[in-house]
């Protein structure tokens, strides 16, 4: 198979320079955004318990919260990529300083949405999988309704995953509360504050060229793509991502980390295509549904990874260790899925090199 | 989708009538196939135990007491397909005291390989899940070398479906001896004798054209066909045939059934157009591929229900059930990619109704 590049006269390509004012523009808009989401999520009350035990008033407070908590990572990452793409453009200290500031409060945010996600996702996969038919329900258990079709096993998988990951989202929680009030949050958001109102550009920066970095963050992506397998995540149902899916190996699967890598690398020339084309940046459908496909593959995985280690819990009855083993493969089938959905994304409209 | 029909003016379809002859020529070319592989069964001492324990020339001698017994089969189901599909022109009485027990023969003699066949598939399942990448091993139980790379789960998982397959294949094994030594064996095998020199056709089959018998077994194909959720089975990784697949409900998959049904009428479809060609029956590559799908269909369907079963021995570990669990969604994936394959080989080559 011919290997796949972005063509770099491709119409969505600027054709004319693009100067460090574009950059700064960004920046400074990521910023305002990010403070934004800041002061919603305070106002929103964003120390609120995320456990079930909540009133319905307090989960309708926490939505408006997970949406500004969603904003914010939204925003950090954005500023975190632009800071790495275009490096040369901008004072290395501030920006060296900067960059783990905000991947720590960006990676400190995301992981209660995630072990919520992942509960969510697992119990919709054991519902689908005991042919209920019902909509996708992360309550505090498999609901009433459906527990009734559910196996005693599935019920019981369902209700161990739960117990389990309900607790990591909690201590997720609570982590996140404490970074939000800590010192260290405290710098980043000053330090985003004043990026809101000037970005340290380089003196050479106001005339520089953006596109090179630009070019050179797509020139990762495809690089990272190239020796991914795609030649066998287009072959539906090669069987692929459950090879070891039974190993004694319990560290998360390798051949998983190329894909991971795509993913980011991805995001970093989404990111950067928003900095070149500003306001006006067109979806390009390819890369986002590349980039869907990719999430898709990250939170398979992570699932197929809690239901394997839901099964090493001491003393399960074995029709929940069965039950976890039918999600776990079921999870790594998603995975698979989402690889030739990646390829089917990817292959479709690249333009190939002449 | 437009739905798909073999068309009646295809170039492999016989454009002059067959007269009756041709299915006398067939007929006893088969009783005579059938007498042969009977004689080689006795001969290669088809009464050999199919044991683990038996040396490896035990096993040498079975060898060729297998082969005898899969062409015996094969005989057996291509007489009684023929039978029922040319029914008008055979003495009824005879043929509907024939079909039942060849049906009888055949499907005794079948269990014994359908067992080995289900034990060899899992076990190189478990070996592939395990990423040992060991060719499949269905001895005595997963080999030492590539135990060392099983997990627990895995292992014990292996040793418990070989001993309950070895005890199905065992009691599978005895029940065809005494199938072959019984009075009820030795009169069918005499009426097949008699079929081999003179096939009782009505008195009209000799001038009678065999077309529309032939035609008939194909609609019954078609419409088999026509129900069939093709569209669904077409899009790779459609997640249908694990679905009920942690149901409380232990029965076969209903959802199995109308491609089991499509797989015997594909077969009866078959053997008719051998009747029709005789010798120079050409090989047709979609009805080929068709017909190997829904054999893996039924492979995996069966093999995944046995993991399940497995699963259901009381007092197992769980790491054994997990094993079982992660084993049963991998061959209902099969399942899946069996129909996928069905989907692709009857569309692709498929003539459209105009």
């Amino acid at each position: 198979m011919a290997q796949q590049h972005l063509d770099p006269t491709d119409p969505t390509t600027r054709a004319v320079p693009v100067s460090g004012d574009a950059l700064a523009g960004y920046l400074r808009a990521q910023a305002t955004e990010f403070l934004r989401s800041l002061r919603q999520h305070r106002e929103t009350g964003g120390g609120g318990a995320p456990t079930r035990a909540s009133s319905s008033l307090a989960e309708n407070g926490s939505a408006g919260s997970v949406d500004a908590a969603r904003a914010l990572r939204r925003s950090a990452r954005r500023i975190s990529g632009s800071l790495h793409t275009f490096r040369p453009l901008l004072d290395p200290d501030w920006s060296e300083r900067m960059r783990p500031e905000l991947a720590w409060l960006s990676g400190t945010l995301a992981r209660e949405h995630a072990y919520s996600a992942r509960l969510e996702r697992l119990i919709g996969a054991l519902n689908r999988l005991s042919g209920t038919g019902f909509p996708t329900q992360a309550g505090p258990e498999p609901s009433t309704t459906s527990k009734g079709s559910l196996t005693i096993g599935a019920a019981k998988a369902g209700a161990l995953l739960d117990r389990q990951l309900t607790l990591a989202r909690t201590r997720a929680h609570s982590a996140a509360l404490q970074a939000l009030g800590s010192s260290r949050f405290h710098a980043v958001a000053d330090s985003v504050a004043v990026l809101a109102s000037e970005v340290p550009l380089t003196p050479a920066a106001a005339t520089a060229d953006l596109r090179p970095s630009a070019a050179a963050a797509e020139s990762r992506l495809l690089d990272a793509v190239g020796p991914l397998p795609l030649l066998t995540a287009g072959h539906p149902y090669n069987a692929e991502a459950l090879v070891h899916g039974l190993s004694a190996d319990t560290a998360p699967q390798p051949q998983d980390a190329p894909w991971h890598q795509v993913r980011l690398l991805l995001r970093l020339h989404r990111y950067a295509r928003e900095v070149l084309y500003g306001e006006e940046c067109p979806v390009d459908v390819r890369l986002l549904g590349a980039g869907q496909a990719l999430n898709r593959h990250r939170d398979a995985a992570e699932a197929a990874s809690a239901a394997a280690s839901a099964a090493r819990t001491p003393r399960i009855a074995p029709a929940t260790a069965y039950a976890l083993g039918v999600l776990h493969a079921d999870q790594r089938h998603e995975v698979e899925a989402a690889r030739f959905a990646f390829q089917q994304s990817w292959q479709k409209e690249a333009v190939p090199t002449p």
